[in-house]
């Protein structure tokens, strides 16, 4: 059923520490008529993700701050719903950065046609998007695992540690994971991690993840920073490579967080370590969407979604990410798609 | 004059924190006599280095500790006094590995011919030695420094770092430095650095960097590690590459050195940051000597020497590299060539 408004959420305030529910403001407004060569867009998943709480905050980050009052940026999956663009009909899915509302207009730039069936919409924000990109060519293009080598996520159980614990195993490694419950730490040993580690159980997370490494770590694989991240450092091995893929342990700090200093130990080990962003391999995303949707075919890969029922639930959703209430993929179910 | 006894520093005990008198023990043994494919070597130079301070500890580092009771390790420029090697005759100029004492022989491993004139043999664990080719690869292979990029050098003004600087200018960057007494760093401008900062008097070193970079830091070769390092990272500009080369500020830490965490900084740039030691280019030392050689021809490339004369006054010579007393690279001279 199609709304007569469009339901949006905005930035409020920008946060201190953990975002709460001031730092966001819910409106209601038309909506938008599409202009010529434009396409109206109705958000079925809106995707809520760790780096968008770097968006909400002056702080530098990857991209540029969203200014006080903008809609919440994010990823969504949403289906044409009228159509002035040569390149789109109605009822097409598509995927894009179209943000925390019922209705986007875009001009095609940075939308993506979708082609699955709409029960496997959710995997365009997840192992078929964003996420399972972000594994495939960090893993493999930073990372390079070489069969035998060992490779160590954090955040094993999220969106994108979920697919660098499997690409790992598909490349002939062994891989271990790091979460923050047993539930988590089982669902990793049920897909196909080597070890799994609870970080928030264990007596020592150095110690248990020196036992779960017993030939160290080659490629450590990094979603979370912090205490874990230290762990992991020290147990490099030479010419070991490090991805620095988001450090959400860090997001929500008040004060610059302090640690130990680890570059002797990068020195000691020759290793490299490197922060990623997805949209640097812009230019080689079907090729990577191709292999994650061939190992999903072959069984090879499997994924997990978190899905929250209904648009109000968008800030909680998002916050739930900073107390893992997450297993892999969290999205928010905004509509059913029209047929 | 031939000497009689082959005097030797040795290994006395692991120090905690900087090292001092009662770490190094001084002894005289007999000259040993080289068996058949073996060379006798003279010391001339004995090369100080901040990363011998690595071998004295049992703490992980590049390469496996001293024990107690070795002789201490260094590179050496020497003279071959009696040859049983094929490849080498008396008289001839060689370096390698031969450690702290008057004396040593050689099978040949690891050992390498020197052509210069006896006036410009210090420069072979110099400019045209270990630092200069950790300088050349360091920057030019994980560097990668494009026309009109700023570099930044931290312990700008010792071995390596003086070379950084003049590379990064040869190689049509800005050149910044960062050194610890406002003579190093007049020499820095003397020596073609686009700017010279002595951190010691700088009211912020974050900020005299950043007046220094206005356009940012693209490539940060760092030597020293610390505090300079923290504010170096807060400057870097998207994709930027980070040498770590030494962290001579934090080799002397009793406690595990604290600091502010800074990976989120490199994830922000998406910046590279690699370990490295300059045997990963053994197989290309005879380029990156020809270019170091080819740049001093030119006049493009200068370099100072400290020398401490005297086999005596290794340790006290090896002491002030923490404490800065050198000017370009640190050395020891223990004898003249025989002609």
């Amino acid at each position: 059923m199609e709304r007569r408004v469009n339901r949006q959420w905005r930035l409020a305030s920008y946060p201190e520490g953990l975002p709460r529910e001031s730092t966001f403001r819910y409106e209601e407004g038309p909506v938008p008529e599409p202009a010529e060569g434009q396409v109206l867009i109705r958000s079925l998943y809106l995707s809520v993700d760790p780096y968008q709480r770097g968006r909400m905050s002056s702080r530098r980050s990857y991209a540029k701050p969203m200014e006080i009052g903008d809609v919440i940026v994010g990823g969504v999956v949403g289906q044409v719903m009228r159509s002035r663009h040569p390149g789109y009909r109605e009822g097409q899915f598509v995927v894009g950065l179209l943000g925390w509302q019922d209705y986007a207009l875009s001009d095609g730039e940075g939308l993506r046609r979708v082609d699955l069936e709409p029960g496997l919409l959710p995997g365009a924000l997840g192992v078929l998007g964003m996420p399972g990109l972000t594994a495939y060519f960090g893993l493999l293009e930073v990372g390079r695992p070489k069969p035998g080598e060992t490779v160590v996520v954090s955040g094993a159980a999220g969106a994108v540690g979920l697919v660098v614990g499997q690409i790992a195993k598909i490349k002939g490694c062994r891989a271990v994971g790091l979460s923050g419950t047993d539930e988590k730490a089982a669902l990793l040993r049920e897909m196909g991690f080597d070890a799994a580690i609870n970080y928030k159980s264990a007596a020592d997370i150095r110690e248990a993840l020196a036992q779960a490494c017993p030939r160290g770590v080659d490629v450590y694989f990094d979603n979370v920073g912090g205490p874990i991240t230290d762990a992991a450092l020290t147990l490099i091995n030479l010419k070991a490579r490090i991805i620095i893929c988001g450090q959400i342990s860090q997001y929500n700090a008040t004060r610059p967080p302090r640690g130990p200093r680890q570059f002797h130990l990068i020195l000691a080990a020759r290793a490299r370590l490197q922060g990623i962003l997805v949209s640097d391999w812009e230019d080689r995303y079907e090729e990577g969407l191709a292999a994650l949707a061939g190992w999903i075919r072959e069984g090879r890969l499997r994924y997990r979604e978190t899905v929250a029922e209904g648009f109000e639930n968008a800030p909680v959703a998002f916050l739930g990410l900073f107390h893992g209430h997450n297993v892999g993929k969290m999205l928010v179910k905004v509509a059913d798609p029209a047929v």
